[in-house]
């Protein structure tokens, strides 16, 4: 048997939707051990003064816990 | 960049929804750093012996994490 | 074991949806034993010549079934 | 035979959501000629260095539109 | 108290989705002040004898209200 | 490239949802240009003292956006 | 104030979807006073050996509760 | 034609889900004619002192109406 | 014990909804043995030069699988 | 790169819900190559003459496609 | 008043969804204090070579949160 | 009159998700024919020992059928 947990991360990148989902994964892998993939939730753009100034993504991230976590 | 968490909470208060909210955002503001906001996800009514016992509400609320946490 | 019916009812206030829910529980409550809660389904504000005549919510009431009815 | 548009708008306030709501009617109606009601779609808390910002709402809003429009 | 509207648009390219949400933005910064973001509702790829002629988005996009519009 | 606007309008119709459904489109495809499509979002039976006075659809429909608008 | 209730039902016509929500809404007048409305929530079709046997509708009907029921 | 009403019912067990929705079904058998079939809508799981006390499901139950009812 | 397949399938008629629904059932029943029922999943209305080119549903199609197949 | 496709089937069995989803996953295996995995859509209790007749499961079952199929 | 979390948790057994259901509690209730309950979320069924090799729930689990917590 | 299916499909690609769609479409394509267009459904992103294995991206392919087919 094997237990894991879902959380919901989300970031924002000045490149674009694939950069972010690339970067919330970096960060997610740093910090929690055994993540084995993440759903794309939701995407948004933020604008200001008419230029896009970030994508941002919302993810839910699964990673396994260990047996004595 | 910038990456943020999204958690779940709920909260039950005997005054009302808007109060049960506001409790909330208390206390998550007081254990988390970097609060963005709050998505009012669910309401519910719970009722003993033909009256009111509490609001409660299901919040998802999304805050900013640092770089070196 | 036990066994609960939901139903769903809706209620009109001229105050605000604070009111149309106590209001909807008072008369839930009234005609029905046993209630235990209900969920905030939707909520809608009815105008009419560009003032609001109401506020107007719908609950899913859950109340539990005597063993007997 | 009656057509009517749904538009949808959304307000901030800092007293609260029925605040917000009740602001999002009054502007609606003010240039918007026979707004029929609104749903509550989505409601949000900003916050911002612990503190609440702001209370959120979506609202749905449905106006008839007249025959030589 | 800030009111704004959300308005949906789609966008077609021969490029990719990036492309689409990037083109729309444009279109939708070129006609509507203070637009604030969009949220990526829907995408589709057209298909014609066997190639992708375009990639679609649907952006539901939000745009603050002046005072006096 | 393309871009295109979607809008929600509902109509109501004394005759059935296809009469209401036809009067919305003819509605729309006279004050908007280029009308695409529409989808059929919701249906509703309006009555009053035991009688159907009305059915009401609401319908998303979309239109192209020309270059210089 | 006022309170009404909301009821799922659903018809078979062996005509069509039209007919089959006529008579939804005329049985359900016939035992409920006070009858608003209805939302079509679904429809299916129903087969047998190679040909339709039934139109089928599910309807959410609203009806105001009377003050001393 | 056939008419149909739909009823949501839920029940809890110390056994299990399946347990529940028999449980579920015995009752509302007992006290409607004419059940055609549920729905199994939502599962729940009551805990208490780190142990389950119960399995919670929500069923959605059609049963067919007659004539003269 | 029986198995099923469910299948989606859309069909565009000029004359109407229910023309496309029976058009649909028609050509599934030709193909498909032991079709069950179709649940009506969409519907869309197809404009070009400001009149209705095609009423388009897609249905969700079950039909139950022969033991030996 | 690998392509998969998803499809639906049901399923009854008079014995329960695992039952039902076992079957469904042999009859899945037995016609299809390299089934990855089924996601429980929908779960429904077909009931006669006040008794449980059979329990029926929707699976999304996804398969791996060969390269040469 | 009280505040809870909400945790979305995974687990997977060999033997079945109740008891993936019971092993996925007793781990939230070893790290957790004050779990309250757990809604069911989705199942799927994890296949190889034509055999199901696991069981899989997603929950998400309600804790109630202590007040120095 | 035209009716057309529609399947869902699965593809992973290590590149991103649009290359595991332009993939997708490649191999639909290549065994249907008429292939109208695809609706993009869902996105995962597969991960294993801390780095991104793939993309999947899950898409509903419509294509019209023939007359004799």
């Amino acid at each position: 048997m094997s237990v894991a947990r879902v959380t919901e991360i989300s970031a924002v990148s000045e490149e674009g939707f694939e950069d972010a989902i690339n970067q919330a994964i970096a960060r997610a892998t740093k910090t929690l051990r055994n993540v084995e993939g993440a759903w794309v939730k939701d995407r948004n753009v933020m604008v200001e003064d008419g230029e896009i100034k970030g994508y941002k993504v919302n993810l839910e991230v699964t990673f396994v816990l260990e047996d004595d976590s």
